[in-house]
């Protein structure tokens, strides 16, 4: 029932924010994925608003010529509490989309809820549940970094959910979670390659 | 008085939005200012909310790369009433600030309670009485996106206005509008040089 697609396709997932961006980029070959790198790349230090949004885009565009990305899938929270957060939230998803942008990297945006429904089938999942599904997945170690980087990870995983084919017709669709997705999906996980 | 600058310095003024982006170059000789373009970038024709950050941040590079501005000045408010018009907002400032950093070129944010007060003396000015002030000192003709272009234009011009000294100490003022920029210059308005 399975497309032996062999296609490769590189995906860069971010989660950026104006004090951390995280970021993960896993390679899908044919059916399966596997992970390339994840990271964060961190702001706090940076006093000048500008400066921030300077890294954003300099460490994107970096990420994109280090590896060369299919597409980007970005976290994108759509409502939030504060005018102003949301106004620097935009520069910051702006400035990183303008990275992809310069590149012709294809952009999809997620939200947080439809990343954690993907990942875990809860689209209120705990950072900690996230994180944990994708090292089941994708076998890594923690990294002092772990959650802000697994955040971006989750992004990259979460767009490789949606293309990924799931039968003969070739139909797409989202997985509600790890568990429809291994039931969905026994051939692929058991022939998952890891990178060590 | 007058200091004998003659460094020349090119200002690029946007004012970003979703819908319209308005800009305007200016040319600063010594101590005259000169128009050097303005006009509209319409992003009204694109449903796609990425296709039309691309275009501005494509339409910001190629004002760049034409006329290699020394500096980016941005109008930028920094409240609104919606919080989904506010993360777009911020994503179109977002856009337009990384085609600037992606060529180095520096970026100063005013306010458009600041810049109205700069250009005419009121903060609450409306859009008419700026563009008004900005033909009086530079001399250009309507066009039919007029209010748009001239919304970019003035940024352009504020920043110039922060930046030009005004007497022998070198020191820095905002100027409160155009009556006391006159006041204060008259030997720069009567030699200013209009590009026809």
């Amino acid at each position: 029932m399975q497309e032996n697609l062999q296609k490769e396709r590189i995906i860069l997932g971010i989660d950026p924010g104006t004090a951390v961006m995280g970021y993960g980029l896993v390679k899908e070959t044919g059916n399966k994925i596997e992970l390339i790198n994840l990271g964060v790349i961190k702001m706090e230090s940076l006093d000048d608003h500008m400066l921030k949004l300077q890294r954003i885009f300099e460490k994107t565009v970096h990420l994109i010529n280090n590896y060369h990305p299919d597409c980007l899938a970005i976290e994108a929270p759509f409502y939030g509490k504060n005018i102003q957060v949301m106004l620097k939230l935009g520069r910051a998803q702006g400035v990183a989309m303008a990275a992809a942008l310069s590149r012709n990297v294809s952009i999809t945006e997620y939200s947080p809820r439809k990343i954690k429904q993907a990942i875990t089938g809860n689209g209120n999942a705990t950072k900690e549940q996230v994180a944990a599904m994708l090292q089941n997945l994708l076998k890594f170690k923690e990294t002092p970094e772990f959650l802000d980087a697994t955040d971006g990870l989750a992004v990259a995983v979460c767009h490789s959910f949606q293309k990924l084919p799931t039968g003969k017709s070739g139909s797409k669709k989202s997985y509600s979670g790890w568990e429809t997705f291994v039931k969905d999906n026994q051939n692929r996980v058991s022939g998952l390659k890891i990178k060590k």
